[in-house]
């Protein structure tokens, strides 16, 4: 279905014409209503949509979403990337999709540098000996095993430290905080997040001797939010970790009254430079074009603080789910549903580089992608940014889907997948679910990222739209590349 | 004041006779509103009562409880009985209630046998190396600095732990649950509590090398809960320790899968035989009867894992600011007011018994006293068992109250102060602020017990009731001896 940019001029020209068919359908058969779609664009049929239909109904009354968030994160729990644990979750999830019966299910393994945490703990020595909810960012390098102790100095922002002359900070451990607040789409992790990457380094060239942040996060428990920080290349390596918020509030209090602090941080942890991963995939093959694959997935690994519930076991219990409503509805789609559970996401996006460089051959082939990777909460608004041509299958699906509380957004060039950022970064198309992230950030990538946290309702709508999705993208016969608009 | 039963018998008489002074007051004069009292009872003045107002409005408009607390949870944090910290918050209050201006300010020491917790770590060595999050009970013994390790074994209530035969659990870890809900009044908490007092002792009597229950609070945070445990005497002590609930919700979900489970405990702790702690006391002295005492207090002292914000930093802030609003209010009463602010009493009321040790000849001079010790929510109810002749003064205080939406809930002879039980034991009539309890368990005696928690409007409440209480019960003069049933 590869189409030139002619056939492509001659599509939009077309579709400019208004001379695309379209079905006005308000009877109901069959026990599925086709009143609510107005319009079916010519490249997909109504049996199709009817099917479609059927899914996401079915999906909200029974899907299996729930019991494999629930077996995922009680029976294997943290899954940290290259762990023993991470390759327990892949014969998990080998032994699951093998048992659903699909076409292909096989690991695609990788390797990766492994980044594991060992004891932590900081104690203000001075004024009073509190001890402190810390934990280490992602890639910090170790402290020594009887920690670092240094007097600390406060900045609000990342901007204020960055103000401060090179150098000036000798021997100090720097506390560095921010203003994020909840957000329903999560801009405000965006906003604040480099912080978290970025200060490390920074306070390293101001002469610190390590750096604790406030946690990048909501949450007002005690229990601190890890993530993967970057070292800037050149720059020394320090030790960096994050304060629970309620700690966090502790030291710009202490230090408002021009109390004088004094850490110990103790980060230890350790690196291990060959670790085995993988990205697991299980394929339902198309009838009609199975070289064209519309992809679906989310990613194995998690954070060791939690279970890695709704971060991302949650995301793995939709897609497979919904690929596995997909299979048991007894209708083989023209193009492949590839479900790919990627791996060592956290760490680096290592699964959707390994599995750029592994399929760049057929990159073209992948007609369009949706990974879910945003927590457990209700899908409130649709993106996408595709061509012209592949517009009205989307515009179906956001018909489809709005009787679930989900609108369409327009376009919009970013995407909540980060495993399909390298590919989107070389032109696949771009389309995501948005979920509510309002309160996401409280728990994610903290200890309480646990089962609890799961509402199975929300879980079912998340199904259903993923469901629809994969059905209908590979039941069109649009393409969707040739974006106007470049992704990123 | 003390009366004989003969004057009781009388007083009782005359209140039945309706005879007793009641004043209809409709006006408003000099800026207080009295409209909203119909009967000031013969024992107290109106003068008293319209200052009573005053005070309750000033409480509402402007008082320093939450900055106290801003300031004991900052400075000093966590403040476990018999440590260091312990003894710097005795420094604290005295520093700040001298400051203050109170007639007088001491501390009566005493000496306690201090519990102090060590290292703690729980780890499912089977199925799956998963890392629990748990904290050792108070009063626990040690594990080995290596830990104990051994097969789990699953009870879902202590009925069932109960049930089985003596030594039919040697050498396992007993994992036991329960089924506490949120309550207002905080009566799930006294229904499921015997679990953490008595549990450990039962285990050791089927055989069990140690026990670790869930915990006793109603948050699904990954932070248990602490409190202590009572060994009973001649039953050999084991290792305790209390699992976050998401960590109980992962143990019961691996036991209902049967899948074999081992844990490794690491609880380590050590007992101080003999460490001092303190009651802190000041007073505002009465100009009438200054041998007669009124006492409001809270307890100084918290568990060490969060900084003892809501349990009991608020208490402290509620009860000091309120003393501090009658000490401001230019008006001196006709009893002693006497704060205390209790040491000790998370272990075992170590300060509450202490200090009826050292009162004990003067225990018939104290009139009535309430102690704070619920947490910082809004007070919804009073509660009190005091004699016929003190039930109108509780009527007046209650009258004052309702607008600040605290309603009578009439006679209780349990109270919300345990420091109080010593004294409560041995006669001194009962009366309680009830504070809303609902959330109250989800931070109590966990790493979440910050700051952050408190809603500094309801402080305001408190202090106003408690101003309120503590002036008019010290210019009364009825007596709140000779109540009709035993208080407990």
């Amino acid at each position: 279905m590869f189409i030139d940019r002619n056939n492509y001029r001659n599509a939009r020209f077309l579709r400019t014409l208004g001379l695309y068919v379209g079905l006005i359908i308000v009877s109901s058969y069959s026990g599925v209503n086709l009143s609510e779609v107005e319009l079916i664009p010519s490249e997909i049929n109504e049996k199709s949509v009817k099917h479609a239909i059927l899914l996401r109904d079915r999906a909200l009354r029974k899907n299996e979403a729930f019991s494999l968030v629930e077996s995922l994160t009680t029976q294997i729990g943290p899954r940290l990337a290259g762990t023993s644990a991470e390759a327990r979750a892949r014969e998990w999830a080998v032994k699951q999709l093998s048992n659903m019966g699909f076409d292909s299910v096989i690991v695609e393994p990788f390797q990766i540098e492994a980044w594991v945490r060992g004891r932590e703990d900081a104690i203000l020595t001075k004024p009073s000996g509190q001890r402190l909810a810390v934990t280490a960012l992602g890639g910090s390098v170790s402290t020594p095993e009887a920690g670092l102790e240094a007097e600390v100095i406060v900045f609000k922002s990342l901007a204020d430290l960055e103000s401060v002359p090179d150098n000036s900070l000798q021997g100090k451990i720097v506390y560095v905080g921010h203003t994020m607040r909840p957000t329903q789409d999560g801009s405000s992790y965006g906003a604040f997040v480099p912080l978290r990457r970025l200060g490390p380094s920074i306070a390293a060239t101001k002469g610190a001797n390590g750096i604790v942040i406030r946690s990048i996060g909501t949450g007002y428990h005690r229990n601190p939010h890890t993530g993967q920080l970057t070292y800037a290349e050149g720059v020394r390596k320090i030790p960096a970790g994050a304060l629970s918020n309620p700690d966090a509030d502790q030291i710009e209090r202490l230090w408002e009254r021009n109390i004088p602090m004094r850490m110990r941080l103790v980060l230890v942890s350790q690196t291990i430079e060959t670790a085995e991963s993988g990205n697991v995939i299980a394929e339902i093959q198309g009838h009609e074009v199975p070289w064209e694959l519309v992809v679906i997935g989310a990613h194995l690994d998690s954070w060791d603080l939690g279970t890695g519930a709704i971060d991302d076991g949650a995301g793995i219990g939709i897609t497979m789910a919904a690929a596995k409503l997909i299979l048991d509805g007894g209708r083989r789609p023209r193009r492949t549903i590839r479900l790919v559970l990627w791996g060592a996401e956290e760490q680096g996006i290592h699964g959707g580089k390994a599995y750029l460089e592994r399929h760049r051959g057929e990159l073209r082939n992948h007609i369009l992608a949706s990974e879910s990777d945003f927590g457990a909460g209700f899908i409130w608004q649709l993106t996408s940014n595709v061509s012209s041509e592949g517009q009205p299958t989307i515009d179906l699906i956001g018909a489809l889907l709005n009787p679930l509380g989900i609108v369409q957004g327009g376009k919009a060039v970013s995407v909540v997948g980060p495993d399909l950022h390298p590919m989107i970064n070389e032109g696949l198309p771009s389309f995501s679910f948005r979920q509510d992230g309002t309160r996401y950030f409280d728990v994610h990538h903290t200890a309480n990222d646990t089962l609890d946290k799961i509402e199975p309702k929300a879980l079912d709508q998340n199904v259903a739209a993923y469901a629809v999705f994969a059905w209908l993208i590979a039941e069109t016969t649009a393409d969707f590349w040739k974006v106007t608009e470049p992704n990123k």
